[in-house]
């Protein structure tokens, strides 16, 4: 479908659900964009899960949001239970504007739903030429090292920066060795998942992806990504007022109440110690770039490079909608 | 030798080398920490290294360390080549001094050098109550993902937490999956190094330690750990005024010039977004460590926990040192 076609009948949907026009258009451009950036597990094939959370009254379609100003670059957000892309748009701007106003923005928010992808609201920062780290929490999806119960959500850690070049560097990482549907994916086709990404209930590791079902997913690098996640739930739950500790509820089979998912928006000035930061970013990458390879590889990327590369190619293109969404799309518009 | 004998020698040492009594006795105090904690890389073991670089001229000991105020929060120090411990400890007090003031503060240092752990001077952030991101630039010790050059250092992240607890959150992680030493090590003693650690010279994986010393050291978690890496020679080196993208001289056999090392420390206050803090993560803590456990495993430990036991264990019992370090230290003193 063109996304000309598309949006209108994204945002139709979304109003139809109770947001106003501007909180349907921040949902449905977020959506679109994972679609675009090739991150479909963000993006419409969610659409069905936040209607139907509004549905249930677990996700507010009318939030009175509220900000509140702690200093000139500290604010924190009660988004009301919003729908996360209404939550993070505010306090990705706020951010920029505190960072724009004082070198440096600092914020927080609490009561809020899952937003999609972090490196979305990063480029917001790096358009307007700041440098961000953004952390959020998620539903318990990876075991602590050492637990056989799944906690830390995949708790991405996402870092931008301007590169002196329109692409930006966009790191957006889980720590998860592997996404969940991934390995459901697997279990239905019978295959086999990678070593060391699961262990199996008894805590073993499994490259069964059936029995990695009934186990739990691992942390990247063990102990140390595992420790990583754990950062990422202290600053985006314990700091902000949000969930934490295991008990963000999963979007799509928890409808007991709203998610109260927290997020931390990091951003800060560019140019504070150098007045030559894009020549300095321009050669960092370029020297990167100039190594030696391994064989069979093209280019050295940095983090953002692919993504970017995807949204300029999927956008020249019309967006595929497989069977099941399509049905979404038509009962939702009515 | 017992820490009351071993400290004033230490001192003394760094004095003769021209360092002011105060610059030696936090110098010394972040080398016997190093000990105490069991990081012995970053010990007694580096002593004559700091020595040979300031004979050499390649450290300033008598810096005049300037730090210019860029706001209420945000600092930038020129630590005009001094020992690294010493940039880092007036770093980290002006971090902490900030974010008492303005709720955060944000400090960046260049023209330092090697400041031992990270998690040095987190802990003096967290015992002032405050959270703190620190990020350090190192020597070339890690291929970015697809080359076949190291270039970024071991790039620590470190984050510290107070927990309510007298014992500190304090994960201090590098991104390099295996260190050199431990290589070097097993490269002796005709040992295998762990699969994925290592590409050799050609970028094929190895296990074969003597080719992984021709080769390469991976970071954690692929294109994720060396995205972490690259953020990290952004964060410390190209935002600072540091040196970056290689260009950190290894302290030990490049005195060609100084290190010219760029830090970058982030703190801010616990309670700005809520009025219970300690109590969340008190519950955080009690959550995680109350999960089902892997068969063999008796505490699920958060990070610092271990450190924190062997400095305990460490400062009740002599340090122990070894026949080289003797030789050092009897050298180095006269």
């Amino acid at each position: 479908m063109k996304i000309k076609k598309l949006k209108p009948l994204l945002i139709n949907i979304f109003k139809k659900h109770g947001l106003n026009i501007k909180h349907a258009e921040i949902s449905s451009n977020a959506l679109l964009n994972a679609e675009l950036v090739g991150a479909y597990g963000h993006g419409l094939s969610r659409l069905k899960m936040y209607c139907d959370r509004i549905n249930k009254k677990v996700i507010n379609p009318k939030p009175k949001i509220k900000i509140k100003k702690i200093s000139q670059s500290i604010s924190h957000i009660d988004a009301n239970n919003s729908i996360g892309f209404v939550a993070a748009d505010i306090a990705i701007k706020k951010a920029i504007q505190n960072a724009k106003k004082t070198g440096i923005g600092l914020v927080a928010v609490k009561n809020s739903g899952h937003y999609g992808l972090s490196g979305y609201y990063a480029e917001q920062a790096v358009k307007k030429n700041l440098i961000t780290m953004i952390f959020t929490n998620a539903p318990p999806a990876v075991a602590p090292h050492g637990a056989l119960k799944s906690l830390f959500g995949t708790n991405p850690i996402c870092f931008g920066t301007p590169t002196g070049s329109k692409i930006p560097f966009i790191l957006d990482t889980s720590i998860s060795m592997i996404n969940r549907g991934k390995i459901r994916v697997a279990a239905r086709n019978n295959q086999k998942i990678p070593e060391g990404v699961a262990l199996d209930k008894f805590g073993k590791p499994t490259t069964d992806a059936k029995k990695a079902l009934e186990g739990v997913q691992l942390p990247i690098a063990g102990f140390r990504g595992s420790g990583l996640a754990w950062m990422v739930d202290i600053l985006s739950g314990v700091l902000t007022g949000g969930n934490h500790s295991g008990k963000v509820k999963d979007p799509f089979d928890d409808f007991s109440g709203p998610q109260n998912i927290g997020h931390l928006f990091i951003t800060f000035k560019t140019n504070l110690f150098v007045n030559n930061f894009n020549n300095r970013i321009i050669n960092n990458i370029k020297t990167i770039k100039n190594l030696p390879k391994i064989k069979g590889i093209k280019e050295i990327m940095y983090p953002g490079q692919n993504k970017y590369k995807r949204f300029k190619m999927n956008s020249k293109k019309e967006i595929k909608i497989s069977q099941i969404i399509r049905k979404d799309l038509r009962i939702l518009q009515n």
